[in-house]
């Protein structure tokens, strides 16, 4: 049986699932779907994941959304078919990983998809006519350095990885949210010697998957230069 | 070996594990301590747990932060110590609870926990200083209707809890924050039947524990009042 899985590949989520299941044996087919066409509100969808979110997958019978329960649900039914320090089974080291799931929704993904939203979605998916406040953009940059640098000095203090000594689902669903900032040629990295190299790390590691799937942003990001 | 809890009363999360822990046979200890007395900085605590927040467990050699990954880690390890609803072992089960954690953070924490900071906290914490503009209580209120939407018309659309046919750690983590609300009189149940249902629901089978794990909030709420 062959895992469904729902993507846009706008989104940050959507990408690092792809490139976790590129990296396994797990059966999965990719159904790419596009938010702004509404498919994620049809009933179809709905019954799948009631939460109207990407990524979502179908198996069988039973259908979730969000990503990080995704990927553990997963890795746990078809433990044989993923090498193990995408998410180690040692319950200490699995922990490391779940530590770093847990911070990632309001760390990472809040720190760098905060001032995505405000720089370019808001006035991308408004035709140019909503910009963020100044306040706003103040709220956002400091929300993303108090998260960067978390990263720097905490994770990445004594580490090559965020959770562990080998790559694993955290450093993916980090550097995928970090791919957004660079559509305004924003560097998250700047100025933090060890994300700089951690972020080189990953995407080498992962490519040539990790370009694979970035090339819908690759794309937005040479139209938005332009 | 006993576990050592550190908590923080006035943190959501940590009423939150501490209610988990006391439902099960989980051999532990709780150290107390006020975050703002800056423990959480100290180098002992530092290598427990490098991103300093609360809770954070050191069980022997292993010291780890983040509730929901806590709680995944000591359910696991003492899996024979925990009524299995409360994170259930089946696949789909867990699956469905994994599913709500993840939404949690940006969805009910950060629902509720926005306006809680800005309406109450941001005040408290600088001494009625600092207050949030009309524009940023303006987003606070929409996210929180945004979230509890969520709660209300997925998650509970057709269940008595949130993740499951049974209590789960879901629901103790759900309503612990909407807790923090009620401080100054904040519903976040009103105009929603479902929520108002399970909230009830909820504390009627988490108490005494329940009440016993909040006093410090009812104390709070009630020297808020005057």
């Amino acid at each position: 049986m062959v895992v469904k899985v729902y993507v846009d590949w706008r989104s940050q989520p959507c990408r690092s699932l792809i490139i976790f299941l590129k990296n396994t044996k797990i059966p999965f087919e990719i159904e790419t779907i596009t938010l702004k066409d509404g498919i994620h509100k049809k009933p179809e969808f709905v019954k799948m994941n009631p939460l109207c979110t990407v990524p979502a997958i179908q198996d069988g019978d039973f259908g979730m959304g969000e990503t990080v329960a995704i990927i553990r649900y997963l890795a746990t039914k078809y433990a044989d078919l993923v090498p193990d320090h995408w998410y180690p089974k040692d319950l200490e080291k699995r922990a490391r990983v779940d530590e770093y799931m847990a911070f990632h929704h309001t760390g990472t993904r809040g720190g760098c998809g905060g001032i995505f939203f405000s720089e370019i979605a808001m006035p991308f998916l408004s035709g140019g006519k909503q910009h963020a406040s100044e306040e706003r953009l103040k709220t956002d940059t400091e929300n993303l350095t108090k998260q960067l640098d978390k990263l720097e000095n905490a994770f990445l203090q004594d580490n090559d990885w965020l959770a562990g000594d080998d790559i694993s689902v955290a450093d993916v669903l980090a550097v995928s949210e970090m791919m957004q900032n660079t559509i305004n040629g924003r560097d998250v990295t700047e100025g933090r010697p060890k994300l700089k190299a951690f972020v080189d790390r990953v995407t080498n590691r992962l490519n040539p998957i990790f370009d694979e799937v970035h090339a819908v942003l690759f794309e937005f990001r040479a139209n938005y230069k332009k």
